[in-house]
């Protein structure tokens, strides 16, 4: 039997563990899963490409753990009640072979890119940020506003997204956490004063979110947004004189802000941050650059995390997805009963 | 909600439908996607491999249909009474990228791997066979057995396995389908007088379970053992000496039975002869090898069967594997009532 966790279940464990606490024990997990990078075996995500959209599956695995997660990307979804971005996700045994998990991972993913986004920025940051802007109030900014919050005491916010109603959304989602919210009336107006400024704005094509006059001296830039061929938030001229950060060099360069560079851009490999191999941020002054696109090493860490809490509850739903036969060369005994001849 | 197809749900089904219709409706889905198989965005499949085995994902996806599945191979793994190879797959729509359905796979593999053998037999075979010698008689190969019978009329098979209780279980398995089955003491008596010879054992190392001196004129050899790198069934001088057919030759060259050859050794894509762009068998003499390794295609086919099936008797069970938020910018709403902050 495979452990089943659909989207109310998860509610349900997010509940029981609470979602700052389940962030912390993520991001630690996403941590400690970089810091051994070279443990694991890693590809480039498969791509389906169609006229309207995209969709992948992404596999990690380690020496006990496969993992793998299938997500769409199809932007004119929203105009039918439908996600842009929905996902599933697998675990599986190395030993046997067998899947462990079947997990709904659209809420996952949002968790994990926001505990990442908090990894990155804890290495990058200056050490006196409080204050972020937010730059597409979203399906991920919730999270990526409580991840900021739990795990680097960010409590200031400076909003903008072109649409009204997604503002009044994220504010009232947001009310009651603690977190002060200026509503901005420009995305300059958002970046202005800000010590981080995270952009996960929707639209795929390459906008300019962000120019470079918008930018000071010693901000960290979290680009979420920016994940796929064609898909770009951050003018070049801000790239040029940054330090940019990435999860999987070869991925980003096709998807992530650096797309836009030419394919020697200088860039650094966060793992090898976090494993002390290279420097984060080096100067009060420095402009760096999360170009965070999404890894399947993060599906991995959340994966396991999911499956630890629920096999510690102990309750979780099964399904009948594999086969047991009593003899394992009697796979046809399981259809016996099932008539040869066609039924009358 | 996605469609669940368990083996529960399965077992029903095919009770329902019949297994020989389910296999004949099977050969006629493979058939016509093969005829179509320019339509169809191909890859090799993904694999991960670990000391005792590989997990594979195997997609492919027509401008409608995306279908993949996640399949392993343990050989150990019936050691510890587990499959050697177990499946499950999912089928999603294109336009959205939504999953419509997930299913097992194990026992769809079987059905679909056989209906592939007889939709190549069909074309390579000659017009009078009655008699066909099955070497291995494992988890495979009495799907093999029903789908020669009900597809192409072999009534008379003479098997060996090298594991008697595994000739003992297939004869269980056969009783009063109404197929003559002699058992042999060797290989070399079953294959004696056989029409078609069909290789399906499980040892995961080069063997040679046919020799060049077993295998007279005119024969069909359907090779569906030899699936991996690795793992092959047939003596390199029948290959010499025989017109091979295969799925996807890029994979079968790597987990065929031509993988003992040359890499320009020459093949015919089967598609082609469905398609009738190339000659099957041209001769009464001619010795045929279709080198079976299994293509992601005859997987799009059976799950698009099973999906079409499950819709027209339209009681399937839903899982709740991904978010229906009424808004789809509002993710975080689907978690409002988690606490933020760590339960006492």
């Amino acid at each position: 039997m495979v452990a089943y966790m659909g989207v109310n279940d998860l509610r349900s464990l997010i509940e029981h563990v609470g979602m700052e606490p389940f962030l912390k024990m993520l991001a630690e997990r996403v941590e400690d899963d970089f810091r051994r990078w070279n443990e694991f075996d890693k590809a480039p995500r498969y791509a389906s490409h169609s006229p309207d959209g995209v969709i992948e599956l992404m596999p990690a695995a380690d020496q006990q753990r496969f993992a793998f997660k299938y997500v769409n990307g199809h932007p004119k979804n929203t105009r039918h009640g439908l996600q842009t971005v929905a996902a599933f996700g697998v675990l599986a045994d190395v030993d046997t072979g067998y899947p462990l998990l079947l997990s709904e991972m659209t809420l996952l993913t949002a968790l994990r890119t926001a505990a990442t986004s908090v990894v990155a920025a804890r290495h990058l940051t200056r050490d006196d940020c409080r204050t972020m802007a937010l730059i597409g109030t979203g399906a991920q900014s919730e999270f990526q506003a409580l991840a900021f919050r739990a795990l680097l005491g960010i409590d200031k916010l400076r909003i903008w997204d072109v649409d009204a109603r997604a503002m009044a959304k994220f504010e009232a989602n947001m009310a009651g956490q603690g977190i002060s919210i200026f509503r901005a009336r420009s995305a300059e107006e958002a970046v202005s004063g800000a010590d981080i400024i995270t952009t996960v704005t929707a639209d795929k094509k390459n906008a300019t979110i962000l120019s470079g006059n918008m930018v000071g001296s010693g901000v960290h830039i979290n680009a979420v947004g920016g994940d796929c061929p064609g898909k770009t938030e951050l003018g070049s001229e801000i790239l040029e004189r940054s330090s940019v950060f990435v999860e999987y060099p070869e991925q980003t360069r096709i998807e992530g802000e650096i797309q836009q560079m030419p394919d020697d851009f200088p860039v650094t490999e966060l793992w090898r941050v976090i494993a002390g191999e290279e420097r984060g941020r080096t100067s009060l002054s420095q402009v760096t650059v999360f170009d965070s696109v999404g890894f399947a090493i993060e599906d991995f860490s959340v994966l396991n995390l999911v499956y630890d809490l629920m096999s510690a509850q102990d309750k979780s739903r099964q399904l009948d997805l594999i086969v047991e036969p009593g003899d394992p060369r009697d796979l046809f005994g399981l259809l016996k009963n099932a008539p040869s001849r066609a039924a009358a």
